[in-house]
This record gives structure tokens, C-alpha cells and sequence, in this order.
């Protein structure tokens, strides 16, 4: 393949991937919700945060390094907020793949001058170290400094390929450089305490061809693990530094850091062919999907250290949930999707994409939760909009910005790219994997092919693909039947087709002409789910889903109910009613069920089980429970709101 | 009255209290797991904890502000650590009432001689803030500036009532005198970030008749919950200053300074009769006790801030439970009980007595919990012997020692001043409120009595009282029903009594006389608790009780079982198994119940309810279930552990 699509992840080797990434020179998000984010992306966000990386003195930090820079304010902020610049400017860069924007180009080009002008004359970037922090590479444990030179990559790399603006990558190389300069070839040792640099090299390594990088990464990989990283606050699972990474078999610690390692161990897999690196992903991303992430997408249960927690170790409540972790979970799963052709990873990614990433932002596009907790007993008061708060959980709606701006940025990066992860090729056929409406031009084996991906889903399951132009041969078009769905009708041309294949695709073979349709079938009724059974803390509830929607109880749908005391009948039909909220007409969901209180109940909390005291004076009302999207949560100011309610089913208690 | 107990809290005032309390002079632990532990106190614990608070250098920090310090060591260690130091000197107090030791005596004065040369010219005392750390009252919100000197005026108390050794009170009256001078009559308005020095000056005002002392602790309430304390990292609530102390109707923010601050209202109440500070102490501490409270009595759901959650937010797993807290509850319960002569606050002594607090400390009583979690899914490693942690949950068992040394002086002066916990007197009769094998000397209005109680409870629910000497006219004995047992037997010489009082206790009023003996039977039978239906991380379980005694599951006693996949059959005999433990006889117990795994559960964690999926495919096996007291978890090195255990029933699924 000689054509190196627009996108952030674009594989040199052929050899172990089963599919390739299009581009966002391919593929085009034409309408709904996404395309209508990815405006208001361009439009609001991309200003919004430009604005708060100026107030906080994140372009400061860096402008003040800078030759004859007036002023010189002093250094402020976390010790890694080069980083939320970084991503700030890759989302800006594939926006300007999207489409150009002279004004955004100049915000480009004049914040890679600045960087230019900061950077130390052998390529050394980083503006804490160099404002006095600390010693180059002394405090790797938290200095943060090959992370935010990851980040400096792939911004690199994007303003490279999307926006044809060379000049990031020369910074971005020459700050690789600095790096492998001191630690390529074992001449120093030691990891940075945040994972990113790794998938970073290797996405230079495929930029550049410069093999030293993708040796590089794979050295930072064998390095870790060998509990070099231990700190007063963070032990070295922390880090993923207490095993070897080939030998860990579950995600633990530092969530985004978790997956940020392993999405590095899958790029270096990419290029190089060890097994042992693919199957120690593999076998991670297998134990967190199945034991470690939540139904909204939600990863790392655990404030203290924003880390993964054991097996099953789900709280609704207190669950920490980051934005960033749930970005890294799609990375990664899209890497997988590559490596394998299998739709589970791309199932992964959609239940991020529509739950939680859709959650993360407001709909104005400027606010954003760090944290995206599962349950809201209490409502909290609204984030102030013009300032930052400094806990990431305190606020009951979305703050504008945060002390620790990883969130933000992360988001519009992804947005900004969004189109690059929803289908892929191979020679000979075309693969799609998330269903929105699209327009898709490839070039196969058998010559261009061009493609629209017409619907509404998930608010309908019905999908159509209409081939716009077609080359003479035969070629494959592969369609996604998501995990949930159980079945699915697919009808090419009006006939209905067989079933589908191992990894979950349908898939069909034929001399496509212009004019034919695939028509696909969801079945989005809504339904509920339950957990694991070991999964402690949602025992005896179930979660409304429909389609890949994870629904929500929220108090402004609720009337005076209190959301603590609901009882949902399981026997009883859920009903979608579409209703009209923030302007659109979203499938909301009413269940049945019952209010019931407890107000004999001992003043001790406990009772014994089947005593008096247990069984009696439970004062129930039947209620109806109007469910909307996780994803719309805390548009209405302060709420209460769950995902999982308890539930009684004929035959149970 | 005119004596004075050499007990912790003596009120002043007559007119509020319904009880007064007996002190270590009049009350003595004879034997059973408290003498046991009392003397292990005296003989293990003082010098385990004097040996760190040298090498980590917390008396260095003091004693380094002495005139002619030689080498002067820089300070160490958190800002607070002079608290530390404080407690340990308050248990070493209270040590020396229970019995006379030379060497402790001397630590006792040799320290004290210390803190008087440190000491400042106005009796200003602080390591920290002396070392330079900040000015004198700057940084109230972190400096603990109050909450040492409050530590510091009860260590002072205790050294004059218990060891008649005034000089540590001396150093006391001129520190607190120095917190007047500045504060007092609002020259100085603020007040410390954490609580404690309302209820020391409350005991000083009583100590010394100076009712300056206890204006100012009025004034410190007052000037508390208007929005002063706001830092980085924490909101008002944290600190109790988000509503003003009288109006706030539950408990918030971290939980040890929360207990600490309902402490001081309590006793400024009790010398006041300012009834709205009662109210609302009492209705924060029903909120507390009825859905903020584990059941072990662990106080604080929350790693974040140390902090009390929402209403019914009690996760097992990832709850919070700092020892201290629950220390401080029985503080605060005691003070309530004395206000209102109520058994519920006996009884939320007791589950915190017999279960957090025991299971605080390690059966060789040189090792601590910080955090007591009531359940653990992965066991961890075990606590290094020779250092200590830096997160308080980290290790699998009990460390040595910590970096916030709170909590293990905090264990050491509670178990001390035990004795004058488990009864009061009124002018008219004696009331037994824990049963523990124990003497009582005390003087009433009738004469002196002379009391001994019998019983190896929990053990067993027998327990005997016997009149050794009784004056001649009538008095009353009184004797807490507990609210767990539902029944009770009581036998006078023999006879069966009457019922249980309003207050939740047996009053018998008749002359006495040397040899009566009185028998309380109490049915501790075992059974199976369950949670408020709202207690949402709980649902579908049951927790094992034996009277006071909560039980747990522990990987130790169950062989290759893994404890989360079982699943109680609460249809199945409890059955009580003598059992040597820790060269203890323990009864422990047995339920029949399954390991159930779902091997084919579907890999993304999630099945829709009802589908064969989530119906099918569960391998159970039986298996019997031991249970041993929560107490004593985590003594046979890392394990796994669970107090609430899923379970099933006939006609639940």
C-alpha cells in the first residue's frame, strides 16, 4: 500500500493487520449528532479551550522560553501542561484535515513557532524542566516529560499528514530525537511514569521510516516492569511497573495509563510481529472488558490513584470513570480491530463512543466531566463557568476547564478525527464498523470505490449503505453485527443474506454496481441488562439499554421521585417514547415500578433477615420511570441520576 | 458531686447530664480480651509507639526548639505529627492510673520537660509552625495549630487526673492560654481545619474551672459552617464549614473531624444546656448511626477526603473506615449517653468497640489498620515489619506504623482509659452498660458499693453481677438490654424481673446487699443481617452477627474457595463451632452455601436479564462457609475477606 491514509494510526507493516485504517481524506461524517459535534468542535471548542490554555498559562509556560519573550511570567500550572497543548493542537490539525480554516491555520503555525523558538538546540522540549523544575530526565516517576513529547508526536504527526504543516513534526522530531539521543540504545534506562511516548514513536517510526524510533518504544516497553517506579504516593502497579509488560495479565493501576502502555504494546506488535506483546494485550483487554469496565464504558473504579481496581470491582456510585481512560479504551480497541478484523474491539469502541465519551461534554461543547460516575445520590451544586475546579468529581454539572486539563483536549482530538475510526479496507473490500451517516471514497484492488452510509442509528437500527460508484471486479463490503444485537436482518439489493462470520461480520462478495443498497436491521427494543454476578455492587439491579444506548434515570424526568427508593418491574413492558430534549428528538424510555420507602426501618441501618423489622412497613407507590441516554446526564443543572436500578421480576423477591 | 473521676470527660454541670460517668479509679478490667489487651497496651504497644515517634523523628521535632538542642535534626514528618506524640503521652497518662510504672513515669516527665522547654514565651506551642513552616495561625485550614493543642490540653488532663502529674497540664493551660490571648472574645476570628480542640477546652473549663476556656470552645463552634475553609483541594464540607454546626442535620466531610467536632457541641451542651447544639449533634448523629454507619461501626465511605458519602453509600470494598472515627464515635456516643442515659449510644459503642476497633490492631498489638475495609477481593501483599506506608489501605495486614500516625495513638489512649467507658452512676444507682469482666467501687447517695461482673461475653450472653458490698438503703442497677438482642433474661438472686425500660435498659431498685447476684442471659444465637433496602453496594446480601460480634468470610478458614463467588443458603442452620484461634477458643460459624461461577457469562460483563446468557451455565458446587469474628481478619498474613456475602432463600431466586 502507498497511500498513507489521514489518520492517526497507519501501520507500515502489512504483515499483522488484518485490516486497514481510512483516513479523514476518505471518510467524511455527512449528519447527526457526530457531525453536528464535530461542527460545534471546530466552531466553539477549539476556541474555548484556546482560550483557558491562554488563561491558564499553558502557551505562556512555553512562550516565555522563547528568545527576547517580554514579561517572562512565571512557569505556571501542573508539571505536565505542555501535554493539554499538545492534544489541544492535534485536534486543531485534524480539523484542518476536515476542512481548512485560515484562521486556525494561523493558530497553528504561530503556536509551532513558539515551540520552535522554546525548544533547547538539541531538541529538548518541555517547559517545566526547562523553567527549573527539575534535572532532564531526573524525575521521569512524575515529571512527565516523554509523555508530553508523545503528545508533541502525534500533534507532529497529525499537522503532518492533516494539515500539510510540516513544521510541528520538525519540532516533534527534534524532541524524538533528544530523547533517543539520551536513552536510545540502553544509554540511559528508566521509563517516564505516564505511558504515551511509546505509540508515539512508533506512529514516527511509520512517519518517518527512521527505525531507531520503533526500537525505541520497544525498549521503553521491555524497561517497564521491573519496579523501578515507586514513590511516596504510588506503588508500582501504579505504573504497570511491577511486571513485566509481556507477563501482566490484567489492566492494573493508573487506568489512562494502562491503556495508553498498551496501545503501544499493540503499535510495536504492528510493526515488529511479537506475539508475545500482542497476546499480553489481548489477554488484558479481555480481562477489562469482561471484569474491569463499566456498561457505560467507564474504566478504573478507583479514585485514589485513578486506577483500575480488582475483578468486579464496579461501584456506580463512587466509581472514578476518567474521560481520558475511556479515549484510550477506542485507541486501543481500534488498534485490535486492525490487528484482528474483530468486531468485539469494535463493539468496545462504540460502547465508549455513544455512552460515556458522548457523556463527557455538554451540548454546547464547553463543558466537560473528568469523572463520569454510574450514580448520583445526592446533587451537587453547578461547576462555576469561569472557573476551574480542582477535584475532578466536585461539580454536578460539566465544568468549563480543569487544574488537571487532561479531559478536554483528549476529547477534541478525537472529534476532530473521529471519521478515521469507523471503517477500514483491505485489498479487496471495505469493512464498516460504526454506523453513522458517512460518505466513504477507497481505492481497493479492484479500483475506487464509493459509498454512503445513510441513518439515524442508534435512535433507529436501520442502516443503509448505498454504493455511489463501483470498479468492475468483485469486492467484499463487511458490515459490523454489534454483540448486542443477537440478530440482525441484512439485505442486499432486497435479498436477505447469510449469517455472520466468526469475527462478527457480515460479509458480502459481489460485482457492486452503482445504485445497490445494503440494507441493515438493528433490533434496537430496549432492554435489561444485568451484571456479572460477582460484580458486588450491582447486584439486584438491571441497566436499560437499547440498541448500544446505555439509559439513565435522571431527577429532572422524574417528577419528586427519589431515585433512591425505585424498584423497576421487570415483568412490565418498556416503552420508547420519543421526546423532545435539548432540540432533539431522543427515544426516551418509561419502565414501570414502584417508590418504596422504609420508614419503620431500625434506626441501626441493619435488620435481621425475615424479622419483622426486615419485612414490615415498606411504603411503596407505583411509579412510572422515564429513562433518557446516559450521554445527555446533567444537561439540566444539578440531578440525581443512576444507571442500574433494583429491580423485582416474578419469581424473585 | 465532688469527686472527680479520672476518666476522660467529666461534666461539670449537674443539669444536663443523666448520668455521670466512673473513671479507671473506680472501675477496673479484670479479665477476658480487654485485661488482655490492657495489659499487652502497657507491657507492647506504649514502646512499640515511643520507639517510632523517635526514629521518625516526632519528638525530635520538639525537642530540637529546646534551649542548647544539640544538632538540631531539621523537622520531619506531616505538620500534625505533635498530635501523635500527645495521644501516646494521654495513653501513657491513663497507663499509669491503671497502675503505677517508674520507666513510664519517667517518659512521662522526660517528654514533658520537653514540651515545656519548647514552649514558646506565651506557651504558643507548635513543631511546626516553630520550625518556620508557616506564621503563627496563617494556614489554620492545614496547620492543626487548635487540633495539637487540643490533643495536648487531653494529654494534659490525663497526666493531672490520672498520674498526678500536673506539669504536662501546666504546659497545657499555657498553650491553650496562648490560643485564648489571640482568639478569645474574637480577637482573632477562624478556626482549625480540623476539629478537636472544642471538646479539650470544654474538659480544661472542667479541669480548671476557667470558664474562658469554655467560651472560647462556644465561640469555635460558632465561628464554624460560614464558608471560611476553602482550599485546592477541598470544598467547605470537608472541614464541617459549608453550614453553621446548629443547622447542619447529617454528618459530612471527613468523617474523624466531623465525630471530633458533634464531641464538642455535646460537651458545650453539656455545660451549657444550649439545646440546639444537642438537637443538632443528635440528629446528625441518627443520620450517621442509621445510613452513614457499616456495619462493623467503620465510619467513611470515602478514600476521597477521608470523607463520610451519601446517605446509604456503604461500599464494602472500597469503603474508607479510618480507625480514628470510629475511636471517635465511641466518644461522641459516650458523651449522648451521659447527656440522655439512652442504650442506642451503648449499643453503637459497642459494634464499634467489639468489632472496627478490635480488628484495628493485630493480636500482638504492635501493628494497625488505618483503614478497615469490610471487604478485600484480592489479597495483598503483606505490611514490611520495619517501615511504614504511605496510603493507608495499601498493605494485607497490619503495619507497624504510618506516616499519619493518627490512628495508632489514637487505639492506644481508647484502650487505656477503657474502663471508664462501661459504667456510669447517678446519684441513686449504678448503670452497666458494656459486659466486661470488671470491678466497680463507687460512692452513692446511699453508700459505697462494691460490684463485680462475671462474664466471658461475647462468648457467651451469660453474665453475672455480684454485689460484694452494698450500703444499706435502696439503690438502683441498672443494666443495658442490648438493641440487637430482642430479649433478654434477667434474674434477681434467682427471681425473673420486669421489662426493659424506655432507654433500653433493666432497672432494679431494692437494698442490696453483699452476695445478691444478678443474671443477664442474652441470646447470642447466630443470625443473618441485612442492610437498608437503599444501601445500594449491600443489596443481595447478608452479613453473619453473634450478638454484638459481626463476623466475616476469610480466605484462611476456606481453603481453595474463592469467596467471590459464593453465595449464602439462608434457608440452612447456622451452626456454632468452638474453634482455637490466635490460642484463643473463638466460636466460630459455619453455613451451608454454593460457589457458584459463571464460566460462560459473556465476555463484555454484561447479559441481557432473562437471555440464556446471563440463565445458564452457572457451576455450583456446595461447599460450608466459615466465618470467623471481623476482629480478627488479616492475622494469618495477606487473605481475601468479606463481611456481606450474597445469599439465597426459599422463595427468592
Amino acid at each position: 500500500m502507498t497511500h498513507r491514509p489521514t489518520a492517526p494510526v497507519t501501520p507500515r507493516s502489512t504483515e499483522h493487520t488484518a485490516l486497514r485504517p481510512l483516513g479523514i481524506d476518505a471518510v467524511t461524517i455527512t449528519g447527526g449528532e457526530w457531525a453536528r459535534w464535530q461542527r460545534d468542535n471546530a466552531e466553539r471548542t477549539i476556541g474555548h479551550e484556546f482560550r483557558w490554555l491562554e488563561a491558564d498559562g499553558t502557551v505562556d509556560n512555553l512562550r516565555r522560553l522563547t528568545p527576547g519573550a517580554s514579561g517572562s511570567p512565571e512557569r505556571r500550572g501542573l508539571l505536565f501542561t505542555d501535554s493539554d497543548l499538545y492534544k489541544a493542537l492535534e485536534g486543531v490539525a485534524w480539523e484542518l484535515g476536515r476542512q481548512p480554516d485560515p484562521a486556525l491555520r494561523d493558530l497553528l503555525d504561530d503556536t509551532t513557532a513558539i515551540l520552535a523558538a522554546a525548544q533547547e538546540p538539541d531538541g529538548y522540549l518541555n517547559s517545566w524542566v526547562q523553567a527549573g523544575g527539575a534535572e532532564r530526565w531526573a524525575e521521569l516517576d512524575r515529571s512527565h516529560e516523554h509523555y508530553c513529547i508523545g503528545h508533541l508526536i502525534q500533534a507532529g504527526i497529525a499537522a503532518a499528514r492533516a494539515a500539510g504543516a510540516p513544521a510541528l513534526l520538525d519540532v516533534a522530531i527534534r524532541a524524538a530525537d533528544a530523547v533517543d539521543a539520551d536513552f536510545g540504545d540502553h544509554r540511559r534506562t528508566g521509563v517516564d511514569g505516564h505511558e504515551e511516548i511509546e505509540m508515539a514513536l512508533v506512529e514516527l517510526y511509520r512517519e518517518t521510516g527512521e527505525q531507531r524510533y520503533l526500537r525505541l518504544a520497544g525498549q521503553f516497553l521491555g524497561d517497564r516492569g521491573h519496579e523501578q517506579l515507586r514513590t511516596r504516593h504510588a506503588e508500582p502497579d501504579y505504573y504497570q511497573d511491577g511486571l513485566p509488560v509481556r507477563e501482566q495479565t490484567t489492566v492494573v493501576g493508573h487506568a489512562v495509563r494502562a491503556v495508553y502502555l498498551l496501545c503501544g504494546m499493540v503499535d510495536v506488535y504492528l510493526e515488529t510481529g511479537e506475539r508475545a506483546l500482542l497476546d499480553a494485550a489481548v489477554a488484558q483487554w479481555e480481562a477489562m472488558t469482561a471484569r474491569k469496565t463499566y456498561i457505560t464504558g467507564a474504566l478504573g473504579s478507583r479514585f485514589e490513584g485513578e486506577a483500575f481496581g480488582d475483578d468486579h470491582e464496579l461501584p456506580p456510585d463512587l466509581g472514578y470513570g476518567e474521560t481520558c481512560a475511556t479515549i484510550g479504551q477506542v485507541m486501543l480497541s481500534w488498534r485490535l480491530l486492525l490487528v484482528t478484523g474483530e468486531g468485539r474491539y469494535a463493539d468496545a469502541m462504540e460502547r465508549g463512543l455513544v455512552n460515556l465519551i458522548a457523556a463527557s461534554t455538554d451540548l454546547a461543547r464547553t463543558g466537560f466531566f473528568y469523572s463520569n460516575p454510574a450514580q448520583r445520590r445526592t446533587s451537587r451544586p453547578a461547576s462555576p463557568t469561569d472557573t476551574r475546579p480542582t477535584r475532578a468529581d466536585a461539580p454536578g454539572t460539566r465544568p468549563p476547564w480543569f487544574e488537571c486539563a487532561c479531559c478536554p483536549p483528549n476529547i477534541l482530538r478525537t472529534i476532530s478525527s473521529l471519521a478515521a475510526y469507523i471503517t477500514t479496507a483491505t485489498p479487496s473490500g471495505l469493512q464498516v464498523h460504526q454506523f453513522l451517516p458517512a460518505r466513504v471514497r477507497v481505492t481497493l484492488a479492484a479500483g475506487d470505490v464509493d459509498l454512503e452510509v445513510v441513518t439515524d442509528y442508534p435512535v433507529s437500527g436501520a442502516v443503509l449503505l448505498r454504493i455511489l460508484a463501483a470498479p468492475g471486479g468483485e469486492w467484499e463490503l463487511a458490515l459490523r453485527i454489534p454483540g448486542w444485537a443477537g440478530s440482525a436482518t441484512v439485505a442486499v439489493n432486497g435479498t436477505t443474506d447469510a449469517g455472520t462470520d466468526a469475527r462478527g461480520y457480515r460479509v458480502f462478495r459481489r460485482a457492486w454496481a452503482a445504485g445497490d443498497e445494503v440494507r441493515l436491521d438493528l433490533p434496537v427494543e430496549p432492554r435489561l441488562t444485568v451484571a456479572h454476578p460477582a460484580a458486588d455492587a450491582l447486584r439486584g439491579t438491571v441497566a436499560v439499554e437499547r440498541g448500544p444506548v446505555v439509559y439513565a434515570l435522571e431527577s429532572p424526568d422524574n417528577g419528586e421521585l427519589d431515585l433512591g427508593s425505585v424498584v423497576l418491574d421487570a415483568d412490565a413492558p418498556l416503552t420508547v417514547v420519543p421526546a423532545d430534549l435539548f432540540g432533539r428528538t431522543v427515544p426516551v424510555i418509561d419502565a414501570a415500578g414502584v417508590s418504596a420507602t422504609h420508614p419503620d426501618w431500625p434506626a441501626t441501618g441493619y435488620a435481621t433477615l425475615g424479622s419483622p423489622a426486615a419485612e414490615a412497613g415498606a411504603v411503596e407507590h407505583r411509579v412510572t420511570l422515564r429513562f433518557i441516554p446516559y450521554a445527555l446526564w446533567a444537561n439540566r443543572g444539578p440531578s440525581t441520576m443512576r444507571v442500574h436500578v433494583p429491580y423485582r421480576k416474578a419469581g424473585r423477591a
